[in-house]
């Protein structure tokens, strides 16, 4: 079993209710990880990733390895065929038997290089490992998705759903700087394989790629998206038209209470960092409509379920 | 329960006490900490007070999330109201919570930044750690004051204390970088608080800010403050009235044994690190009447005595 | 009980059978170490020393404080009566004895300089964490030697021994960069203990010092060296004669199938990492005959035999 996809998953809403049953008694299994080891890899910094992963393996009772690659390691050669003459000292070949060799579960995050859409898109970072490891692998974001955020979402959202089929927009935010589209086509990805209708509102040259948002609406006149919406998650996504670019930086974008006026009372969602004030206004973080910190919350028991599962089906 | 100064202690003899207790039993709580989460978060380098606050909580029996802020994680904002278009990546207001949620008792080291009084003296970024955590919160030193460093010079002063009412001599020493008050400040607030007769030793333009030093006599002829001496803490600190700069280079203050011919067989203390031959001689580090190593023994029950306490107090 | 090269060890080959024997049952020393605390210092980056290492502690149930120095600590100053008016902050002197405090088992991971021979040799570092930590002390490299590597070398080589006593052959192979004689001098050692018959094959001028290679026969003909092979041993160091420089970039003293045709279906060893199409050719590291990946495994068995010795000889 891995987890890098909400394809991976039989039944998303079997899952989420497993997860938020692990909320509710978070040390129910605390002896199902003894004796066993997760391996982290970092290859960007974390802060929620790092943490509530840590934490989900320590309320599983697991041992824990943490690489911060390029720090406390080595810088590792990914292209097959390489001839190792230049600055990276160890090729993924040889490093990730090794992982896989000392750990139980694998876990990496490993970011987008925004430089090519084809290389993104074929995960070939994330593909090495989980060939050369040899181990359950555990995806804590990879060049295009970020599975354990977006089932942190899909919690977060069962926890807060209306009585009816709720209307879910994810809308593009300013940023300063070319962000991946992990976390957008990830929460896509996963709210169309639940009970909700999603629209995507984004500039024009922001489309996400169609094999990640699916069937879902995409609008990109922002107030009519929002019209309606019970959820509103706001993230930006550097261009996937000219990849990787800034095309837009329309403070317009940036999500305030003004742009709630027309919502179903909206709850308002975000991954985390946020820059504030340029993303989303302050009046909103720090409202009473916010839930960004319960998705926070929920990552440990995104990442719980997962591991536990994985200890299960390894024992 | 927050620890972040000696105000916060209601009987500091009784607490020094306790701290040597469990110095004589280390494991006497083991399952205290079972199941409860200290989050650590540096934003400095740091040796001692890195290793003894992990060395105290393992004692306890209790788990440890780790952060290295800028470097594992993001940048923090700490500005109330910022419009994040800059370098820092993520708001106080947004990290604090998740560490909270993920977390039972938060210890932070933060530095003073040496540049505007006001800003040290408000300790803002500690504040915004207590305030948006909402969890019981540890100092590891923050901006004017260590108290962890303090109680423990305070247990190695018991240990060490002689038949009457010690004087105790905190002479500032130079070194060639400007330095924070946080040691000096907090030696001072507890010395001022347990059964001995405080000096402070300065050149001119570096005496303590009064709200920390109290009651203590200032001297600038350093050898007349060394006369009589039971304990000499050696210390250096950048100047108060230049705030943060370094107005003094005089290696006449830089405590040799010669320095201690009139004290009484005093036992010289500093916090670690020193930099030898410029703070301190190695004729006296590597002497008899050295504590700095006793000093840094005790910072690991220091710390422990006190999470001791936050997890009674907050079962 | 000190574990710093083979000298330590007096009976290599019943080291080499217990720790084989743990390998087939990692837990069954789980409680040795409990409440016992490994400190780690790491003064380079590492990946399998440091997780090897870590595993093996967490397999014999020790507590592990670890060091990042330079990057979570200070800058440390190793030299004696130092005027530390520079970029170095705290004192060898100062810092070991506060390790050896909090730590029950102290293991460093040190390079080489490559300035000078004389000082590398000295093993100053090295020493003054013995000296100064008063703790048993495991090297996890040195400016010489690197014996647990050895240790998981000797194991691997008893696990696919040939019925014959066999020929091992450590050759020399190209680098880009000044690499350290520590793995080469180490291996040397322990297989001069060993039941085997040793040849080094090496460049003019990079003969290894006597005083680690011992008996073993140098070849400069590679190709001479390794007829009759049941082991190759691939490493680059820099010259010895020419200390820490490289005067050698020739090629074709890379490993490759051509090279191993003469040999007895020679095994081929690398300690990782290693620069794939540099050292060592692709064809040979992803085929059958590699055995880099069963060394890297052996280090963790390697570790934990030297932990459990000290742990059982400092109860």
């Amino acid at each position: 079993m891995h987890f890098t996809s909400v394809t991976d998953i039989h039944d998303v809403h079997r899952l989420i209710q497993e997860a938020l049953t692990l909320k509710n008694n978070p040390l129910a299994f605390q002896n199902l990880g003894k004796n066993k080891t997760l391996g982290l890899v970092f290859m960007n910094p974390s802060l929620r990733t790092r943490l509530s992963t840590q934490k989900a393996a320590q309320n599983l009772g697991m041992n824990i390895l943490t690489v911060n690659a390029d720090k406390d390691s080595w810088a590792l050669e990914f292209q097959d065929g390489a001839v190792m003459d230049g600055g990276s000292v160890e090729h993924i070949r040889d490093a990730a038997p090794v992982l896989g060799a000392y750990c139980d579960i694998i876990g990496v995050r490993c970011f987008s290089g925004l430089q090519s859409k084809a290389t993104d898109i074929s995960e070939h970072t994330m593909r090495q490992f989980i060939q050369h490891t040899g181990k359950p692998y555990i995806s804590l974001e990879s060049a295009t998705l970020h599975p354990l955020q977006s089932l942190a979402d899909c919690m977060t959202m069962a926890e807060h759903r209306p009585k009816h089929r709720p209307k879910v927009v994810l809308t593009w935010a300013p940023h300063i700087k070319p962000i991946p589209h992990a976390v957008a086509n990830s929460f896509a990805e996963w709210v169309n394989r639940t009970d909700a209708d999603l629209v995507v509102a984004c500039p024009e040259g922001y489309n996400l790629d169609p094999r990640f948002s699916g069937h879902a609406h995409t609008q990109h006149n922002q107030q009519k998206a929002l019209e309606g919406a019970d959820f509103v998650y706001v993230k930006n996504w550097s261009s996937y038209d000219d990849y990787g670019k800034i095309r837009c930086i329309d403070h317009a974008w940036m999500l305030t209470e003004h742009h709630l006026r027309n919502t179903n009372h909206a709850r308002v969602m975000h991954c985390l960092p946020v820059r504030r004030n340029v993303e989303l206004s302050d009046e909103i973080l720090d409202g009473p409509h916010s839930l960004v910190q319960a998705q926070a919350v929920n990552r440990v028991f995104a990442a719980q379920v997962i591991l536990k599962q994985m200890l299960e089906s390894n024992p």
